[in-house]
């Protein structure tokens, strides 16, 4: 390669050959060499957050006179142009760095600087045309850029997570109705309980998950408050003051999304707790999630020596040496996501608690980490969705037939008899084997037509004292 | 210890000898004897929660007709006993126990059965007058009755935790204001940053605590759903219509405090989900006042080889071998506490995972955590407030000389010299020792009058560009 | 209670009352009223290894001349007191504290200093006799006392669960022999795989086990590196030369336990790391039980709509509404126990991270997590043994029958048939419910001699292919 | 695109067109299409570590007579080409999958298959020729070679990160070396103890991580034994006695690693319990990691006002807003990683412990965080060596400025004085700004010869009491 593939770059620490046609700089090709961490890509999401941030910042400088209009409009289009899908590949930090996302603002800053120079004739290289720090960067600092950006990448990701979840919550509710009328053995502990009715058991699943879509709604808010406008430490200093007015909300009308100032710079600017809140609320449905798919593995135990009492669609062999086995791999995944987001709420948990006075400097990690955990869960539901819940059919007469041979409906004639009674003959059930209907006839303890009505399946799977009307006391 | 000592019981196990004057009965004498883990008691507040929905169902089942009015009557008043303080010594049961705290409730069931049988005239364990089973937990499961007392007794826990959280915020806020005129050195990755007012951080961490104190709120109504009405499996099986129906508000208003009936009981009877939100709340709130204990610690560093800016209240001796060294123990114990709660989050979570169907039966290890965490961090708060927050102490002489020293403030400089310069002597400064201020005026670089007008430093502190009429641009 | 009942104790923060008759002083009292975190008392296994220390260091003090005889001798006797049980209710200082356990290294210096002076004719609070600071922590500092006293109790306490780990290890093994010849089926993923014997499922436990008593022996030697002599930094400042080649030695001899003196004492009295290995043996040892729990849990679920191949003894009512209902409470137990294992090694890990420069001050709360961890462990290790495993019986007609009727014995037919054809007869079974045996004759693929060897059932439990000389190729 | 680009593959669940040109077949494809999870890419060392499992277990089934020649030299080239670096893009699968890498061995014994079918001359996808189940997979199951490709491979990334310890072990020493001679203060709880010297320090950093290093052997040792032979379940069925015999010697001879097989191979397929051991090892290894990119973070904090006792050297410019500020980026991804670690034990942990019966399906999730923990760890320990470490000055008169000044060498004096003379000393100097020297001479309580040769700083930081003549009791 020849020299003058090379331009020379200059920061605080010295000078750099930069390849003559990337669009970064300096400071982001060190970053790169002192990070090789993951090897991975920042997430496309927080790129274009961070063009939809300078974007806003760029307007704003303008409005308030602070810069240039021909330079405000080159940083909006290389901007806009960045939200489109271009030069993502300019950014060449690792996710995990070091420095509170200073490496990560200043890649954005330097590609949009170097494109607008660009579409203003320049060379890029050339920052008197445009300045990365100071008109790019102009009014801000990593530490109100980087954490808006967070806010506004989890927000857009919690979104799609939401959109799954919704599916889910429509998915499991027609299998609700679908399986509402099958009878079969509810169990707690593993141990024979009392009848429910599968479709109870999918409807008690929608239930749940709507219960973490609205903790969805109560996360996202918590990533609504901004800090932008309070630069390096919150108090605002560089700042102007009809910048610091307008930036946020110039960011929401831009971005087509809901933000607040925080009241507290300063606060907003150090604590992290928005983001343990939040990773708290992804992994409480990820619990969720998780215990559904053990209830649906344990389920669709079988074929023949398990539980039996549903089927999962097959979507794959199961095995490479066990000839037609069908796994129940699409829960499984869902279970291993679930261990990876409470792992990554610890993570999370530790990097927010790391924080030191005006900053908390291990951003990078929460997010990589807070992006992987919803990004992660929404396409396991996507797939919980699509290729297994859909596909979930019920084997209806093995469920009757257990709950016809189970002690478990002694349960319901423990009102009646006392519960010391009753345990006597489920006792002398299981040892016999005997039916708890015909023991409780041959030692005469009822008649024949009230423990018909007592033991109803339907009836049993419904609040209510079957024959209350012997039992009331004064 | 002669033979009568001992009163015979009997369950489906067998027969048991139970010493005589105690009120706890055979099942709870099995789950001692079976679980012995932690040694510890229950929690008096789980208690006193059985205590309330013991009296709550007795009164309901009256009012169904379901228990005669002589046994609720005995059955209320051995709860408002229990309530009042008495027989926390007959609940004998591990807090760590298997079977979904069935032994628990059983504890709970044979106390009050044998005192309201002493309270009716009888005799501890003649079960025919007032039966654990049948009477006491009339129209109840474990499985509603736990996961109840649960909630009840998280809820009173976290009323007192949000009230230390109050005392905190006013402390807090108090110093902010004591402390609004102190100039120091405001630092990011404990690299001297921008100057800022010690006042703002005190004022910042209040803010966070309110935050926090918002997130308990919502929480506290995540345990605000009951389950009570869903017996076994959340079915209802046994639970009389006209009971499912009053239980809830009659627990209400014996409790005194607010609670909703579960829109879906199998879902409320299965899913601990609620929990881990919760515990997600209080690890959040205990994450910022760990990063704000850290932050004591650092800024309180020295005496004399430290950051040196606040002394914290001397509280004892910090050392057996060094004589006269005081340590900021005080937060030392909230990191500690903070710890704790992030591991028993942990737990929690991965026990809220572990449901399995129609229960999850680790409910006692949940509790266990969450009393832990709450309690603990109500008592480390309590401390902090007390012992440390209102009796630290300014070193605002230290504070101003540093800032005057730092090299920080040529940030404020940068907007008129540009990003590159203001890095050069800054690079300079910390090179030479020389004073930012003295290097820019030997360099001729802006007149004395400006720069002083930028180097406020008060105005350093605020929103806004020094000299901003020289900035402007078209 | 009048004037005279106290006594006046100074320390550098002041003066105080104390009970003129309580053996603690006036640092314990401050310590004691700073935290109040927990309510519990300290692990009187830690107050019994203080003792050990303080009289080893006693001894050895008197041995280089820098402790007179007498005072020795007294120390000497009131250490041995303490060892022997008494004085262990003058240990007031809440085992969550902060200060890196000064107050606890104080509380026993102060105890320990006053029985002393009692012993020799003097009156509590009286420290010119014997001082807690300069006689009884004569040549030590909390910084090495503490770190060794956390590391002889995770010892003791580590040696009784190994203890029970192998009684555990013993009564796995008798039922590996006591089942071996009970076929059932392997399941994989939750579903039918091919044969294994009942006993080969327990010796896997047991081999299982064995490993983590391997663990547990790695473990402890992580714990026999002692940091005494290293003083408040490990510099070793005002510790005698001749004390510190003695006092491990010494040490060992009193404790009867295998130590070696630490090679860098500065790394050992910073660094927690060895607390962090501990914990995460202890942690997958854990794992390990709470696996092999959910298997019993698993096997022995129903018992009619479960897998029914094991009974675990009935140790309890099940159930406060469902009569004859027997729960496996003993596994779930250990399963918590399990949960609060993995959260504390969090705990334990964030405070062994949290350590700065030449200390970590959180000692406490990782012994108060570590003890509770192995304790517990071994208490429900101890339960699993007595009130499980050694009462497990096994079905074996149930486990067979489930064996014929699966379809899973397809694998050993698969080298003969070659796997897609095998998996074509798997299907058309599952599909039609005929046996995989009478297909292969109907279809006329194998001759039923050959078939009936394949499908030997023993055999299949073991490795080998069943009529290889079929198979080989050239 | 033409008709005639596809090839149909068939499996049980039915036909799938399958690109022409690609080596992978229906089986990969369908898992690709269910677990569309992290879109990344398989680790290359696992895909290799999949080749030589491939290539010894052809060789051996040639050897014991169940492989043809022809067919095995196939096999063997495509192994070959494999670990060259060949066809890593064809293995399509998610490394976050369900069914315990079941997808992921059939994604390798189809891209084997096709490209030996291609050295054979036939045309991919006639599976007559080899065949992915029944050749390439002979004698093997998911159940044993997908334990051993992670065990593999987690041996070969922990010989690098302990390449990279060994590499940080050797510069911690130089430069304790390089400093041995700088005096500092020493801090315990951030509160100023007794001198140490930098180099000290430097020295106990670098025994920490020897104690790590041998952490490491013992992990690796934790992934030396294997369960190749064990088949689907551990019983070893559809594995022929010379080739289970056989199996691991070759891998061993064919790697180049030392491996030995299980002794029980059905407690090795289904316990993943020594990937919670290693996770808790390297765990360890990044809290020590952690806590010294805490004290660099410390020690380094300034320039000005914090403790500015050493520099770290400046890689990259520190602030997007604050020119001229270095920021220690390096300390902080290593606090980063370590963070992730601790996360990912959790998640491990979890995996682990959910374990059932005869398998854990869960092995994806576990090799995904296990990797990434022990990758990310060696480079940010790379990156700490090379940006950081070796470039480390210190500031060696500001340290000595910091001791002298300091009160905490009033220890020294404390065997002379007392602990409570000496505390009342210190006090007074703390209050008063006096030196503790001063004071001393002040109130005549040491001779001034004495006082110089107690307070000689060297000698303060090794052991020993000065003028231990004066002090000798009897």
């Amino acid at each position: 390669m020849k020299k003058t593939d090379y331009r020379v770059e200059r920061d605080s620490i010295g000078v750099k050959d930069i390849p003559e046609d990337v669009y970064y700089g300096v400071q982001s090709l060190r970053a790169a060499e002192n990070f090789h961490i993951t090897g991975l890509n920042m997430h496309p999401e927080i790129i274009n957050s961070l063009a939809y941030i300078k974007k806003a910042a760029a307007i704003t400088n303008c409005e308030v006179g602070l810069l240039e209009k021909k330079k405000a409009q080159a940083i909006v289009q290389a901007c806009d142009e960045i939200v489109s899908g271009k030069f993502h590949n300019e950014f060449i930090v690792d996710p995990v760095q070091g420095g509170a996302g200073t490496s990560l603002n200043m890649n954005a800053n330097e590609v949009i600087a170097n494109r607008a120079i660009e579409i203003l004739g320049g060379k890029k290289g050339d920052y008197t045309i445009i300045n990365p720090n100071d008109d790019v960067n102009c009014g801000q600092s990593t530490n109100d850029v980087i954490p808006t950006a967070g806010k506004m990448t989890s927000l857009r990701l919690l979104q799609n997570l939401k959109k799954q979840l919704l599916r889910l919550y429509d998915a499991l509710n027609e299998k609700a109705t679908e399986f509402d009328h099958i009878i079969k053995m509810g169990r707690t502990q593993m141990q024979d309980a009392v009848p429910i009715r599968l479709g109870q058991e999918f409807k008690a699943y929608s239930v749940a998950i709507m219960r973490d879509i609205h903790r969805m709604d109560k996360a996202m808010d918590e990533m609504r408050t901004l800090n932008m406008g309070g630069t390096a430490i919150g108090t605002g200093i560089n700042a102007d003051e009809g910048y610091l007015r307008r930036i946020v909300p110039n960011l929401t009308e831009i971005s087509g999304m809901d933000f607040i100032q925080a009241f507290d710079l300063i606060d907003s600017t150090q604590n992290l707790d928005p983001f343990v809140a939040v990773s708290g609320a992804v992994k409480a449905c990820a619990v969720t999630l998780s215990k559904m798919s053990n209830d649906l593995r344990l389920m669709s135990s079988g074929p023949r020596t398990g539980f039996g009492e549903i089927n999962l669609p097959a979507k794959q062999n199961g095995s490479s040496i066990m000839p037609g086995k069908v796994n129940p791999v699409i829960p499984e995944v869902v279970n291993q996501v679930a261990f990876n987001i409470i792992g990554n709420d610890v993570t999370i948990t530790m990097a927010a608690e790391a924080g030191q006075l005006e900053l908390n400097a291990f951003e990078p990690i929460i997010f990589y980490c807070m992006f992987q955990s919803i990004d992660t869960l929404g396409y396991a539901v996507q797939t919980l969705v699509d290729n297994c819940i859909v596909g979930i059919t019920a084997n209806e007469e093995r469920c009757r037939y257990l709950v016809e041979n189970s002690v478990g409906i002694i349960t319901a004639i423990s009102p009646h008899l006392g519960y010391q009674k009753a345990a006597d003959i489920a006792k002398k059930a299981i040892k016999t084997g005997e039916s708890v209907r015909s023991l409780i006839l041959k030692e005469k303890l009822m008649d024949e037509d009230e423990l018909n009505r007592i033991l109803d399946p339907i009836h049993m799977t419904e609040p209510g004292i079957s024959g209350k009307d012997y039992l009331i006391k004064k």
